[in-house]
C-alpha cells in the first residue's frame, strides 16, 4: 500500500482534502480503473469519504465514470477512471539539432507533438528559445481551444542547469552558458502555467521509470545525442545528486589525451560515443547525413537504412561507436550494478546495430562476471524521453493537489 | 520523527512488542538520552508503554538509567541511555595485508581491537581464514569472560560476493575465486552467532554515514588498500546495486591499453591509484616499506614521515598517486554529484599530503564548476572503516530486535 490517507473522518481541512483528492487520483493512476468501493477498500477510507472525493474529481473533470466492474468488496459498481480531456502537461526539450515539445494528457496519451530541426550553435539564444515559445503557443492555444487547459511545462535542456539560480550555467554543446531559461520563457509564453526547466538526461530517465516494473526501478539511462547524459534511478527514484549535477556522463574522461570535448576538455565519453562521433565515422562532410537542418530522425532513419543495406563503412562507425559505448557504461556499471541499461536517444534509433557491441564492450569492462547481470534494453521512447518526462513532471502537480484545476461541471449523483 | 510506534494500546501481540522495542532503542542512539517522559512524547506512545517497555530493555541489560534531566514536557526526570556492557558486534577484515577484528559495545565503543599482518596472496584461502578465526575465538572468549555476549560477526572482504550464494566469487588482489567464507568460518567458529560476509567497501562505506550530518546523506566513499573500492551512499542509504555488486570503482578502466591488473585487463583504476601503485613509485623494491609481512600502519607512518622530510621521491609518488585518484574520483562526481567524497583506508592514512592534487584532478575533470561543490574529506577511521562497518552491522540485529539478547536482571520499579 504505497499511499495512506491523512484522515477517514470525513473532508474537513482544506490541506486533508486536498492530500486525499490527490492520493484516489494517483492510486487510479498507478493501479488502473477501480469501483469506489475498490477505492475505499484500498486507501482505508470510508465508502462516502471516497464518494464525496471522487465527486469532486469528476467536477474537476479529472475523473470520468466508466463501465460497471465487479470488485473483490461488495455488489459490482462503476469503475471511475482518469478523464484524459480537460488538462494537459508539455514537456519541451531545446537541444543542439532541434527544438521539441509534447503534450500529454492526465492519462499519458499524447496530445500534441512539435518539432522544429535548427543549427542552435549557430543562433542567439534567445532566438532559439523563440523558435522553442512558439511551438509551446501553437500547442497550447490549439489545446485551449479544445477546453484542455495547459497546467504546466517543463522543459529539458542540453546542459548542466543550477535549479535553484534558474540558470543554464553550462551548455557546451549549445554553446550556452549562465542563460536564465526559465526567465526568458516566461517572458515569451506569460504566467498562465508554471514553467519548470530541467536537465534533458534527468527528464528522459524519468520518463523511463515503469511502476510495477522491477528492471525499471535500479536501471542507468544514457541519452545519446550530440552530448551523452542521462540519469541514475535507485529505487524508482531519480538520483539528482547533492546539487543537481548527476548524471553527466557524457564528460567522464574515459580516453586521457583523447579527442577535443565542446567543454574544453580531452577524452569526454560523448567525443567517442555521441551522435557526432558517429557521424563523422560513417559518412563525408558533404553528406546530406551530417546536415544539421536535416531532420534528425530521417538522418537516422538513413543510416539505419545504410547499415541494413550492409554499407562496410556504416556498420563500422556504429560498430566503433558501439564498443566505446559499452566502455564507458562498464566504468559505471561497476559503480552501480544497476538492474538494467535502458539506451535513449539516438542510441534508441540505431540501437539494434550497435547493441552486439555494446554488450561484448559491457562484459569485457565489468569485474562481476556476465557483466553483473545488467541487461541492455533500448528504450521505446527514443528521441521524445525528454519531452515525455518534461511533460510527465508538469502534470505531477495536479497529482499533488488536484484543487489546481477548477471545478467545471456538476457531478453526476452517486 | 523517523520512527511510528506499531501500536500504542500497550503491548500485546510479540512482534508488535519487539517492534516497539526496537523503536525505543533506535530513538534513543540515534537522539541520544531522554527522559521516559519524552520517549512517551517523541515515539506518540503513553507513558505507561513506555516505561513497560524500557523496564524490559533494561531487564535485558541494554538500557540503563542515567542522571536526572529537565524535559520539554513535564516534571524533571532520569534520563535513561544505552548500556554498553552487555553485548556486542564483531566487524572482521580479511585483506591482502592483514586479518583484522574489532569489537563495538552498543554505544559503539571500542571493546575489541586485534590485527595480523600476513601475505594473503601466498597463502591458501583456508590458512587465512583460519588466522581470522583466531582473532574472533580470542575475542570473543575476553569479552565473554567479562560478561560480554557477542550478537554477531559480520566480515568484509576484498573482493565481489555473491550475498545470495554466500560465496566471494572473484577476489582479484586475494587470489581467491569461489570461496565459500561463510560456511568456513561457520564450521570454524560454531553456531554461537551469526556470521554475514559482504564486500569490505560496502561496510566501509557504510561506517561513514553519520546520523544528522546532511554532508553524509549523499557521499562517495573511496577506499584505498591493494585494491580501492568503496560506495556510494545517496540519502543516507548504502547504494548496493541490482546484485549487491556496486561500488567496484578499483576497476573502471581510467587508462585504456594502460597497466595490467589483478583481474587480467588493464588500465584499471586501481592500478594507478591503490597502495601497490604509490610503494612502487615511492621506493626500490627492497625498501622496508614494500616488504608485506610489515604492519601496513607501520609502512605508512613511514611513508608521512618521509613525506614531512621533504623527500623528493616520496612526495612525487604521492602526488601521481593523488592525480590519478582525483581523475577517476572526477568520473563519478560527473555521474553522481555527491555532497562529499570521503577518503577511507590507505588515503585517510597519508591523504594530507595527497589532497591538494586530488582536489585539482577533481576540478579539472568535473563538468560542474568547482567540482560541482563535492568536498573531499578523510576519514577520521582509517583502515578500521570496514571493520568498524562490520560491527554496527552485527548489532543492527539488536537494534531490529533486542529480544534477541535475554533476560539478565529485574529492573528497579520504575
Amino acid at each position: 500500500m504505497p499511499y495512506q490517507a491523512l484522515s477517514d473522518r470525513g473532508v474537513t481541512h482544506p490541506d486533508v482534502r486536498r492530500a486525499n483528492l490527490g492520493l484516489v487520483l494517483r492510486h487510479l493512476r498507478d493501479h488502473g480503473p477501480r469501483s469506489r468501493a475498490s477505492l475505499a477498500a484500498d486507501l482505508r477510507m470510508t465508502r462516502s469519504t471516497v464518494s464525496t472525493l471522487v465527486s469532486e474529481l469528476i467536477e474537476r473533470c479529472l475523473l470520468t465514470d466508466g463501465p460497471l466492474v465487479q470488485s473483490a468488496v461488495g455488489r459490482p459498481g462503476t469503475a471511475v477512471e482518469l478523464d484524459g480531456h480537460a488538462v494537459c502537461g508539455i514537456g519541451a526539450e531545446i537541444n543542439v539539432n532541434h527544438v521539441s515539445t509534447m503534450a500529454l494528457d492526465l492519462r499519458g496519451r499524447v496530445v500534441g507533438d512539435r518539432k522544429l530541426a535548427l543549427d542552435a550553435r549557430s543562433m542567439d539564444s534567445t532566438i532559439v528559445l523563440g523558435h522553442l515559445a512558439d511551438l509551446v503557443r501553437e500547442t497550447v492555444d490549439r489545446l485551449d481551444e479544445e477546453g484542455v487547459q495547459t497546467v504546466g511545462l517543463t522543459v529539458g535542456v542540453a546542459g548542466l542547469y543550477d535549479r535553484t539560480r534558474d540558470v543554464l550555467t553550462h551548455g557546451p554543446n549549445l554553446g550556452w552558458y549562465d542563460v536564465p531559461v526559465g526567465a526568458i520563457l516566461r517572458q515569451e509564453l506569460g504566467g498562465s502555467f508554471p514553467i519548470v526547466v530541467d536537465n534533458e538526461g534527468n527528464l528522459a530517465a524519468a520518463a523511463e521509470v515503469i511502476p510495477g516494473d522491477a528492471g525499471r526501478q535500479d536501471m542507468l539511462v544514457l541519452h545519446g545525442e550530440i552530448g551523452v547524459g542521462g540519469g541514475i534511478v535507485s529505487g524508482g527514484r531519480l538520483l539528482r545528486g547533492s546539487h543537481g549535477f548527476a548524471g553527466e556522463f557524457g564528460h567522464m574522461i574515459v580516453e586521457p589525451g583523447g579527442r577535443q570535448c565542446a567543454c574544453g576538455r580531452q577524452g569526454c565519453w560523448e567525443t567517442v560515443s555521441g551522435l557526432r562521433a558517429l557521424l563523422e565515422l560513417a559518412a563525408d562532410p558533404d553528406d546530406p547525413i551530417r546536415n544539421p537542418t536535416m531532420a534528425l530522425d530521417d538522418r537516422l532513419a538513413e543510416i539505419n537504412r545504410r547499415a541494413g543495406l550492409g554499407d562496410a563503412r556504416t556498420l563500422q562507425a556504429l560498430e566503433d561507436v558501439a564498443t566505446w559505448v559499452g566502455t564507458g557504461a562498464a566504468i559505471l556499471v561497476n559503480a552501480l550494478n544497476p538492474a538494467t541499461i535502458v539506451l535513449t536517444g539516438y542510441y534508441a534509433a540505431v540501437g539494434h546495430h550497435m547493441r552486439t557491441a555494446i554488450e561484448q564492450a559491457l562484459r569485457a569492462g565489468v569485474l562481476a562476471p556476465d557483466a553483473g547481470g545488467t541487461q541492455v534494453e533500448l528504450s521505446v521512447l527514443g528521441f521524445s524521453a525528454a519531452v515525455r518526462g518534461g511533460a510527465t513532471a508538469a502534470l505531477e502537480s495536479v497529482f499533488a493537489d488536484p484543487t489546481r484545476v477548477p471545478r467545471r461541471s456538476a457531478s453526476a449523483p452517486v
